[in-house]
């Protein structure tokens, strides 16, 4: 199995992370300085936009999530997401993922639907290139999406703590750290059933 | 350089591409087999389908995408797609990205917005995957958006040419084959803007 492969395979969500490696956020910083630019983006837009969190900036940006899901989740999903979000707290750090809307805007012609669409897709693009650049070092990571909502300004405080520009819109978190359990078993449906060749 | 990196850094748009290959349609069917299931999708929704068409087939698909396209699109705009749909017609085959909505609906809880943003995510990661493993094989390859559209029924055709089910709604379309010429010069962002450490 081709290095590529065998990374695929191992990048899971990986919910129990901690704080025990040597890898700093610094080095999963400089590990997507090399992968982001590769990431396809419509019409090569490159509108997304990738901050690496850590330390009292991580801890401040999980305390303001849990402080909002409090209130808007139900119990059930906030009792399962809890140990989520306290686990994020104490890891190595968040990649959070924004699209900067100017360059989306700038880069990306036709009507605001096909925009969209594109702009996801290459959000999407960046957050499995990343997660595999984690998987290459070593580490686990989960995949949050928090807070969309940045017309209604869901996303606003979190730009605001980190001062960020204004037009930067965003999509998802992914904290990461040492593994601290194995990732939990995946059904996948028979291949036959996902491609077909005709 | 890792060969996970280095296929990220060959991955680009090859929109001149042939049939001057001994990999086939079925080599890229089975090679997609090995990796589609990695895709990471929300709640293990699984709603992935991937057509690998060739021959005849393909062949009717980029007839049926050009008299389409022929109609709706501006001049200059035909003119620049031209060379493509004949290229992909020509090549040796297309990969076709579907959701199945019926695995969205049922996987995928909370509010249509949600689930639009989410299923975008899954389609595009799967995308990746998929020009990943091409590379991977020596193949080029493009990716193209023509007839979304499901609500309107602009996809309709297609899954008619090919006896799909009605629930699978088209996300993309990947023509691959042989590079014929190298891919264009491509600029990027400076990696200090894309990627900041907080």
């Amino acid at each position: 199995m081709s290095q590529f492969k065998e990374l695929l395979t191992k990048r899971r969500s990986h919910y129990a992370i901690g704080a025990n490696t040597d890898v700093t956020a610094s080095d999963v910083a400089a590990a997507l300085k090399e992968v982001i630019s590769t990431v396809p983006s419509a019409f090569n837009s490159q509108g997304v936009r990738v901050v690496v969190v850590s330390g009292e900036n991580n801890q401040k940006l999980w305390d303001l999530i849990k402080g909002v899901q409090t209130q808007v989740l139900d119990e059930g999903t906030l009792n399962y997401m809890t140990p989520i979000m306290d686990g994020a707290r104490e890891a190595v750090g968040t990649i959070l993922f924004f699209e900067d809307r100017d360059a989306v805007e700038a880069g990306i012609p036709g009507n605001p639907e096909r925009r969209s669409v594109y702009k996801n897709h290459e959000s999407a693009n960046a957050q499995l290139t990343a997660w595999l650049a984690l998987t290459e070092l070593g580490l686990g990571a989960n995949l949050q999406h928090f807070n969309i909502g940045y017309e209604q300004g869901f996303d606003r405080a979190i730009r605001e703590l980190l001062d960020l520009p204004e037009a930067w819109e965003l999509v998802a978190e992914m904290p990461f750290g040492s593994i601290e359990a194995p990732a939990a078993e995946k059904e996948v449906i028979a291949a036959e059933e996902q491609v077909i060749l005709k």
